[in-house]
């Protein structure tokens, strides 16, 4: 069986090389003695890179090959991937990728498809990169109704937090950093912004919880909003600041899902995940607790998971059933004004003493906080549980500098 | 298909209980709509338990009944677990097994002859309780060349040495805690002298790198040796005491592994596992480290993964070849004391300074350490990176109180 590859950047050079290298040990495990990578398709040359004599610029040469029975499509974006892969699917050759956004928007359309042409449609590398997440919230925990998914989603964001917390770096000189490292982009917004964290919450919620939930339908925030002062405050009330992706199934059959940055306890595990680490936490009515933890990104190890999906796939050329899901509605998501969260707050103000004395009438319970160099007219505080519009409603009218949700 | 479970003890009860209780949802993933718990065999009468009626003494009715497709094993021990889930699957049946004694001294040779009747063994929850490790390790990590697997393996002995460290419990009256949450068996010795551990290890290590490592090639040591004055010292200079079971594999194609309780720097997260909470980590050549976490035993969530056996064998009536690996023979695992290591040391002595400044001339590059209330005649120090056989060498003669490997 031939392999294809759509995308020569860095995770389809990855997929190259790590077929090559240990094309042995992938041959015995896919029980393909002649699995070969035979095209990569891209629009630019690469002369001089060892993979070179197979680049293809014309995607017809892989859909009219009848020998291709797997293609990897690590293109990111959604056009052309989306009409590449449904083109293969239809011509019948397994696809897997690695684009959470082409996941995300359209893996609902490109899981039927794979259906109706008995072909598999995986795509274990859209979320954590190399940690396996997927398979293991699909198979491994079958036996489980699961309640919630959450977790560290994206490593740009969790490595500038990380130097905020622990270097004490402003958001601009983490960010700069980030980038300088190569771990953001030039323009950062996807990252930053929280929208790779959205893509791939959706994609867990979905093999969740059976239905798709679309990127539109998550509130989401990102990590801009920041400020040194929050650190502080959360740090010196023994919390993290993480930026979470979170979907919980709710007992009237809908689901909640947000992206945010969240105060997170120190004694959880997922406030000692530092760098660009990632970890996703599943709850499953058995199995409790469990949590996925590893690199979420980089050349090799998303690779690592195009590739076992690739050797999936080798392995079960009918397809296998792993995925189902249904569509969700414009109702299935439920609005994030409703969940029921705590909340932390910073507002800037007249009085701290007078005006934490007034909120607490609205918000009993509240808990006020403080920090090493608090400023005269700063005030810092953390709800009670209690729906979260009802709580950003009794501070209608403030300063309101800062709101995040607790883990 | 017809299901037995063979032992109605805490996790066989479990998987009964799960098997009726998420009942819709494992029937739509297994594909089974008529997956029916038909027999459960235990010596013991349960009068009053809901499953009472379906409880059976005689093995033979398992074994003769050919609409039993799938036996759970949740008995424990070697035997007559053995000769049981060896004559079902001789008989055709599959077998999924919490068992990890079982597993790791003779889990080859039920491999090969699930293998030569072309039906599954599987054994999930054997490792990590609920948490997905054993397929991960086999199925998502495909694509790599695993370099090295380690972890908490066992809980009862996590939650010991988090009380020793927390709450600077004597070891005596954390066991005696542990005994009374039902984390600890009345005898503890399987737990505290690291025997599960060890058997869970073997098994990692079989699946890592294709061959098979028995319980008594492994060097074992448990916590019983942990004191006080270790926990200080270890906390004074940056790590916890976690009971790692570790198993690398050596350039010259053999593999180290060892259990025993090891220094963990805190910023490994490791470090940060408490209470039962187990942790398993695998290095791959392109994931690089990826962690799995949760409970690693209890009622459900081992049930769980028993459960998730379960559909797997349902889905596949053929057997699945995931497994795979071969006899290991008597010098695949390399003597402990040749694994290069530093270690942490304490001993009595006359004088520190005199003693440590001996001791220095044949331990290039060794600190020494401090703690609060240290005594007199007592020396604690870290060697460098050496061959562990020539550190303990070096200290021959000496009153040694205590070694341990860093992790």
């Amino acid at each position: 069986m031939d392999l294809a590859i759509m995308g020569y950047g860095v995770v389809g050079s990855g997929v190259a090389r790590l077929l090559a290298r240990n094309n042995e040990s992938i041959a015995a495990r896919s029980m393909q003695p002649n699995m070969r990578l035979k095209y990569i398709l891209d629009l630019r040359e690469f002369p001089g890179d060892p993979f070179a004599p197979l680049v293809v610029h014309d995607v017809n040469l892989i859909l009219d090959d009848p020998e291709i029975g797997i293609v990897a499509e690590t293109m990111g974006g959604q056009h052309p991937a989306f009409e590449f892969v449904k083109a293969c699917l239809e011509r019948g050759k397994s696809v897997v990728t690695s684009n959470k956004e082409l996941v995300a928007t359209k893996g609902l359309e490109l899981m039927q498809t794979a259906k109706a042409h008995n072909v598999n449609f995986l795509f274990e590398a859209s979320v954590g990169g190399g940690i396996p997440i997927i398979r293991p919230l699909s198979q491994c925990l079958a036996a489980n109704v699961i309640s919630e998914v959450a977790g560290i989603l994206n490593g740009t964001t969790n490595f500038i937090l990380t130097k905020m917390f622990a270097d004490g770096m402003p958001f601009d000189t983490a960010l700069g950093l980030a980038q300088e490292n190569g771990y953001a982009e030039k323009d950062p917004s996807a990252d930053v912004d929280g929208h790779d964290a959205c893509r791939k919450i959706c994609i867990l919620a979905t093999l969740a919880f059976g239905r798709h939930v679309y990127p539109e339908q998550v509130r989401t925030e990102g990590v801009r909003g920041v400020a040194t002062e929050d650190v502080l405050y959360a740090e010196h009330a023994g919390y993290n600041i993480k930026l979470i992706g979170r979907a919980r199934r709710l007992e009237d059959g809908r689901v909640s899902a947000v992206v945010g940055p969240m105060l997170v306890p120190f004694d959880n595990l997922l406030a000692n995940v530092n760098d660009v680490y990632n970890a996703i936490m599943i709850h499953g009515d058995a199995v409790e607790d469990v949590i996925f933890y590893g690199r979420g990104a980089g050349r090799f190890p998303t690779a690592s998971a195009v590739v076992a999906d690739m050797i999936d796939c080798a392995k079960h050329t009918q397809r296998r059933r792993f995925f189902d899901w249904e569509t969700g509605g414009a109702d299935y998501v439920a609005p994030a004004a409703q969940d029921v969260v705590s909340l932390y707050i910073r507002l800037r103000c007249g009085s701290p003493d007078e005006t934490f004395a007034a909120l607490r009438g609205l918000l009993p319970g509240a808990q006020k906080l403080s920090r090493e160099g608090a400023q005269p007219h700063e005030l810092a505080l953390i709800t009670p549980k209690m729906e979260e519009g009802a709580a950003l409603a009794a501070l209608r009218g403030r300063d309101v500098q800062s709101v995040m949700r607790l883990f």
